[in-house]
């Protein structure tokens, strides 16, 4: 290369670190930024995490045999069994989707909207994102028919798309791709010839447990790599750690090879005691389970009372299906929003709700949106409590919205919402879900 | 980018994991194929990840505060002071230094021979390298001269050199550079506008401690990167922790910004129990200095002891002065060993004695030399003991040489040596220093 890639530092990360610097200032704020979850470590995890301090050597490039093992049972009990061999560990699944795309290289086929990184690593590794829109309410997944003909165009061109990233379940929008559309998806992601690499580290939290989301993995399984980790399920984001699941197929063995030989290059092996924990994790003894389940529903309330007061305040909303993640637009209130507080993009209306509100937002060109769009993603995953105290608490409470600091957030932002747009409705009827 | 970048697996990582099958599968090996340390971890250390399990916020993408506050201390006390905010934490100073080649982007300046990741990092992110010899003796960085020469020859070819890195102490040779090549070599890189990255993670392990390795941001602190970790002075390869200290000039605060942005989104943050664990390391408490002081004697006890060995059967070596690697040549038994083994580079040596007599090592080309070299690289961090009570007994023990399996393992290389090369010299005489 001959100047340096493009790069602009991660906005949720970013944004984190602002919030951050004004709650030390002891600024009041309520950090809806970025997905970090905010509940403690799983005691039994701290437990193995601990008991495995005296682990110093690298292992296996791809992880230890003991923690691919365990991730590929997580996957069997998924209806996505593979072998171990085909299971590969990395700090963070980030850093695994990094290496994918430069294992895989080609351009990138990036939803609109999708979580921030995905773009901005594809520019890293000197690839160009190509955007293919969601269809409505189906977030993560690039509409088929707009894939097909976005790849057609920009082969056309002279560009190269090698591959498609999904999120399933989907960060930002909170929602999962119907069944039929990864159907139609993964079948147009072969006619293309695309790896598709789809991005699961929400398939847990998924509110209704009776309906799992669907992976293009099911429907072309020789072409789609799955990542996960226990940033989102388990609250482990600071340990960085996370698996990929790749094809049983001469794409997937190639691939095995090439991303192995990036992560040798990259990270070298995993953090070693971490690996420990996360086989225990992966492995879903039955208190595990239980704490996942316990922080699903904990997540399910408090979206869903965060979502009411949104929509309460006139903001289009669709119905949020998992994750911790709301993604309102304010469409519906431009001209209210222009005339009373100047604000004419997602970026303006972020900017007011922090600096007059301490809310902490993101803007929907994050994602990958047109600045002038007035859609904004909101997290509650930091609104369980500011002690392990609290979020332990948060975690076993029957009706979480019962206990005061998360009933105050919750009623805070209704306020702050209903100040911005005039609405008076401040506990509004929940909106059906279809 | 239109196809993936080349990319195979690091020499050392898939070397090491050919040898742990081998004895798996139950046979005899000698692995001193990579530097990985094989001591324990300090009770100390252990304690203090223990301690940190609950420690699953990210955190800073540039580290904690703690970590940077020690990390800038113990280079403060190496007359290398910088302010906490130019320090940079990741996950092993591996990815900082693949982020740092992102970030600064254009070509790659590697010394001959040098490290095996160095140039496979450069082309990985679309960069050549751009190689340039040592000068005798002094391994890691370029002969100055030829470094003028090569970036010339290199711009008027339209390519791009950026970045040079330098080794010192140097891994493959376990020399260290001396203080007058490390000014020249920093003048010429100011001359030639190169920004300097300056890997010093055997800087403790210098053995006479009297005379430590002078680092070019001595000479040229505006442009020189410093990285180091805990990998081999605490034998914490398994945990992945690094930091670099950029300069404080202008060039340093404005990669200090594009690394921040690189790591964002690769890796988000260094693991955050392993953070705590390593401030606690950077603070340098006695217990801590005096574990790497014996880790330092215990080295240089072997690896002199190994190299009378190589010396003793004919091969010839540089006085090895630091770090716990070997780099013999066989050039003066070239003849021999083509006749009597069909042995004709360093590949063909590398596979004699692994095939024949189990014992692991690295050829030269592995590390940039040409194929048809008759060096090697052989380390010695694997032959304190299988165990931890070995590897703490070799520690503690005054002269690692009478602990039966370390002289045992000594004098297995001694015989396979001299049955190669037929030398009869079974003690021979230390070769004295310059």
């Amino acid at each position: 290369m001959s100047t340096p890639a493009p790069v602009s530092m991660s906005a949720t990360l970013a944004a984190d670190e602002v919030l951050a610097r004004r709650r030390r200032a002891g600024e009041r704020v309520l950090a809806m930024t970025s997905g970090e979850i905010g509940l403690p470590v799983h005691p039994a995890l701290r437990e193995r995490l601990a008991a495995a301090a005296d682990e110093n050597a690298y292992g296996p490039v791809a992880g230890s045999p003991a923690l691919r093992a365990a991730a590929a049972g997580y996957w069997q009990r998924r209806g996505l069994g593979v072998e171990p061999g085909l299971v590969v560990a990395g700090p963070g699944s980030k850093a695994l989707l990094f290496a994918l795309f430069l294992a895989i290289g080609g351009d990138v086929v990036v939803p609109v909207p999708s979580w921030v990184s995905y773009a901005a690593q594809a520019r890293l590794v000197g690839a160009r994102p190509v955007p293919v829109p969601i269809l409505p309410g189906q977030g993560g997944v690039p509409d088929p028919e707009r894939l097909r003909e976005a790849v057609t165009v920009a082969r056309a061109a002279g560009r190269n798309p090698r591959s498609v990233v999904v999120t399933v379940p989907d960060n930002p929008t909170g929602t999962v791709a119907a069944p039929d559309t990864v159907r139609r998806f993964a079948a147009v992601a072969r006619e293309l010839d695309l790896v598709v690499v789809s991005d699961e580290i929400y398939c847990d939290l998924v509110y209704d447990t009776s309906g799992p989301a669907v992976s293009p993995a099911v429907h072309a399984p020789e072409r789609t790599v799955v990542t996960t980790g226990l940033t989102k399920n388990l609250a482990l984001g600071g340990w960085r750690t996370g698996v990929a699941r790749l094809p049983d197929s001469d794409i997937g063995r190639a691939l095995h090879t090439r991303l192995v030989s990036v992560a040798s290059q990259i990270w070298s092996s995993p953090p070693a005691p971490v690996q420990v924990a996360a086989a225990y994790a992966f492995g879903e003894p039955p208190e595990i389970t239980e704490h996942i389940a316990r922080s699903r529903r904990l997540h399910e309330a408090v979206v869903r009372a965060v979502a009411d007061r949104f929509t309460g305040a006139g903001a289009a909303l669709h119905p949020v299906s998992a994750t911790c993640y709301l993604y309102p637009d304010f469409e519906p209130l431009r001209a209210h929003l222009a005339e009373r507080h100047g604000v004419r993009d997602g970026s303006g209306l972020a900017h007011l709700l922090l600096e007059r509100h301490g809310v902490g937002v993101l803007p929907a060109d994050a994602f990958g949106e047109p600045r002038s769009s007035l859609r904004i993603r909101a997290a509650t995953s930091r609104l369980y409590g500011d002690s392990d105290e609290r979020r332990t608490t948060a975690l076993a409470a029957p009706d979480p919205l019962e206990l005061p600091w998360i009933r105050e957030a919750v009623e805070r932002i209704g306020e702050v919402l209903s100040g911005l747009t005039n609405s008076t409705a401040r506990v509004p009827a929940r909106v059906p879900e279809p």
